[in-house]
């Protein structure tokens, strides 16, 4: 086999089989197919595409490129969780917490958050104390004794994937949708989990901007797991808005707080539901029914509340803060004041995280430092009347010099209008192994 | 600029600018650019194409990026002549002698041979003592005194081309006719002529195996010229049998030797005259039909062949042997047999080269010493009739164990039937900046 030859079959249109696909990823892993082959052949993939199978086996050769977790040691039946990324995206706390008192074990590996999106080990790590490095004994006891712990991704999980992606990132080749679901589902794979639940954003905020490529992806991550043998299940969601009141790290957490308390905002408590019910589904709790009641229960009884103070205090966090406001202010807050009266007609969520990310919420960097109790808390979203100078929203951070620009950005992301925009779902669709069921 | 946003505005279709296109091979060339982002935009190319005006900046800036030949000195209409390589075509030496014979100066730069096509420096290095790597200073005496001279490509005439071809030989990106044409025309700008004349090659023994990717093939060089300032002409000729009967070097140089003195074979001497003519139509000697009449007068005189002689002892070569029986014999020579009797319907034209290389008579890697004795001569050629154990061509070579195998491969290249085939044109079109006329 020569990288040549497969670059010029993919490129006139041709269909790899499994043994040309794990000869790709692991010939590059170890450094015998150079670079500029690699970067050519995945333009010809973002023009060629892939098949389902093709898709599925270059995932299973990337998920197979390192080590690979093996949870079997693990009691039920173990489901993972992964957002394609949004913003005031707190929902994994919630729905691991929900899940986990019902019996279903969350062996939950994160990422840290870069650019507009927020990092779901970021906002654990602003409760005091927490430890979000669990060695894989920690990780594993956790798992056992609590039923939910939530680490940062290993070293050694997917590299494939990780030479892949820095190479895509400079090559034009990144927004391809089979290259986007292999490295995702790379990842998920390796990490073990027998059933997947994928949360698949779209809109302003989320990586596909239209509905259409976000149930391409969706169906295509769904093909990967179900190919190599997991059941797998995705939900398109909104971003078309950011998720919730809160958008920071702290304040994201106490908004998890909030709604474990049966106070949390109508949106993530809706959507958190939704996720919960289909990952109660995924972990053999019977119809999709009975889990939806599961799910309301749980929440409602204080249950999930509970076990995610368990969670929280497994990994050496202090839970008694979460309650106060001290954990979730910061040293300078500003009000943000409507300009006009009338609806909040649209938010571009995208901007609304880049104006956190201002504030000191998150990272343009890999080496930045973020500042915890930075964020937005807001008071107004799409669909609600304003009248103008009424507060809206609460910038803070503890960097006075960034409240102003980061004002700015914000009310940048907002349009006002006088007539009231018509309501958007939160979920838009449901993607299985037997297809896709629309809910709009 | 940012070459992954260039990357990005092809691949999804843009156009770049002059000062793009001049970024890129700048950067590149200065190592500033990586292969691996080169080779995606290489591979964004080949499925988004270049427009003639990016193709037109693409080859001046590789043109640039090395030494320029400055001809301004040399009295006379400078002409160059490429072809795009052909199985028996000696061409160059009987146009070269008959335009220089009629006072158009020709400095031409060539290339060594490689795979089953033969170079025009190998078969001139088949005469004793030739001169093939002439200094500058040499070479433009050798042209103001004789009107011709015949050298090796310089090692800095467009350094762009050869990095950019040797990362395209490895990445799937050769079969790109804009790429083609900007690495022909880059090395044809940079060295100098005023006019050029472009012999595009169509059929089983070319590059371009179809008449339509011929034709468009030369309309984008003759582009490329023209928006560069050179008068450019290109005719697409018939490479669907080798040319004439010998296929090799110093075998062909007889050829030459014979066409030059009244007793070539019809088919080389018609397809001479016809790129004889265009080339002394590009150096301003009147109308076409004049030209014509020009080159034909200028063959049948015997100029054309004192003008050859006086370019190779020019260049330190030694005459007298063209015309004696051991300049053209290798050591064993060997009958090919009709192993039918027919007609000879088809030949394909890369296999008898492929044949002549397995004979010496090539180069499989740039470092392979060659037999300029080896090679085929060949008696009978598509459209001829032939009964069965007739002799249809010889195979010589100084080793002895090649001839076996090389019989073997030549008369796999032919097809035999009971019915005359139909007679396909030499010449198929002309195409100018005036547009393309087909002669058939």
């Amino acid at each position: 086999m020569h990288m040549n030859e497969l670059i010029l079959k993919k490129r006139n249109g041709g269909i790899h089989s499994n043994a040309e696909l794990t000869y790709i990823v692991n010939e590059f892993v170890n450094g015998l197919i150079p670079d500029y082959q690699m970067s050519a052949w995945l333009m010809a993939v973002y023009f060629q595409g892939l098949t389902a199978e093709e898709t599925a086996s270059l995932t299973k050769a990337m998920a197979e490129s390192g080590e690979q977790i093996d949870l079997s040691s693990i009691h039920g039946i173990t489901v993972d969780k992964h957002s394609t990324g949004g913003v005031g995206d707190k929902t994994t706390f919630i729905i691991a917490s929900i899940v986990a008192a019902c019996g279903v074990p969350v062996a939950k590996m994160s990422g840290r958050g870069l650019g507009h999106t927020g990092g779901t080990i970021d906002k654990l790590e602003s409760i005091p104390h927490v430890n979000v490095a669990l060695t894989k004994d920690e990780f594993f006891q956790i798992v056992r004794n609590v039923g939910v712990a939530v680490t940062g991704q290993s070293g050694n999980l997917a590299p494939a994937d990780k030479l892949l992606y820095a190479l895509r990132d400079v090559t034009g080749t990144v927004d391809s949708i089979p290259l986007i679901a292999s490295s995702v589902m790379s990842k998920k794979l390796a990490a073990g989990s027998e059933a997947i639940l994928l949360d698949v954003k779209v809109g302003s905020g989320a990586f596909m901007k239209t509905y259409e490529d976000a149930v391409t992806l969706a169906e295509t991550m769904v093909a990967i797991g179900t190919h190599n043998g997991r059941k797998t299940v995705a939900l398109i969601t909104d971003m078309d808005r950011p998720l919730g009141q809160a958008i920071g790290n702290a304040i994201e957490i106490a908004e998890v707080v909030d709604t474990l308390q049966g106070k949390g905002p109508e949106d993530l408590v809706t959507e958190s539901l939704e996720l919960a019910t289909n990952m109660l589904y995924l972990g053999g709790k019977g119809s999709y029914e009975a889990c939806k009641c599961l799910a309301n229960t749980t929440l409602a009884s204080g249950a999930a509340f509970t076990k995610f103070c368990e969670l929280v205090e497994a990994q050496g966090g202090d839970t008694s803060v979460l309650t106060k406001a001290t954990f979730k202010e910061a040293q300078y807050k500003e009000a943000v004041l409507a300009p006009v009266s009338g609806y909040i007609t649209h938010m571009d969520a995208e901007i609304c995280g880049r104006a956190a990310l201002a504030l000191g919420a998150g990272r343009y960097t890999k080496t930045d430092a973020i500042d915890y109790k930075a964020g937005i808390w807001m008071l107004k979203k799409t669909g609600d009347e304003v009248v103008a100078g009424e507060t809206i929203a609460y910038v803070q951070s503890n960097t006075k010099s960034t409240l102003e620009d980061a004002k700015a950005r914000y009310l940048s992301a907002l349009s006002f209008g006088a007539a009231e925009p018509s309501k958007q779902p939160l979920v838009w669709a449901r993607v299985t192994e037997e297809g896709t069921e629309a809910y709009i």
